[in-house]
């Protein structure tokens, strides 16, 4: 038996990391996915909050082609096609 | 009377536009926001087409702003606030 350092995001606490950049990856990942869920709500009230979630989320942990997609490529979506990654 | 251009996208055929510059851009805002249609209803399927369509042109007509987000700055999404673009 032994004392051991978990990490974990303020804003997921039951989701526990042995490894600190996960954890970081993981919060960044939250708090781009919390932004996001606000601000489509807000520009379309009928979404409501659990499809605002799920979207976010989604977006959220596939940022890096979205990112690509709202700089200059829309074709960079097509990259999740395959991956299925949600 | 005389004949004069008139620009449109073919994606939206009753726009018209005065300006290659302005139809270019509506063009470009309707195909990002059509791939990110079609993502985000594969994604989340109970979105729905309409409700799909609605936040996937808000974001495409908010591309800088969304760009930023997801890029590297979450708070980005603040300027979408005040300015209540939709």
């Amino acid at each position: 038996m032994a004392v051991e350092i978990v990490y974990r995001s303020s804003r997921d606490p039951e989701q526990l990391f042995m490894d600190k950049a996960q954890a970081d990856r993981h919060d960044k990942m939250l708090e781009l996915a919390e932004n996001l869920g606000e601000v489509l709500q807000r520009a379309v009230p009928q979404l409501g909050e659990q499809l605002a979630e799920e979207i976010s989320i989604y977006m959220a942990r596939n940022r890096e082609v979205f990112a690509k997609a709202f700089k200059s490529n829309p074709e960079a979506l097509a990259e999740l096609d395959a991956s299925g990654a949600a």
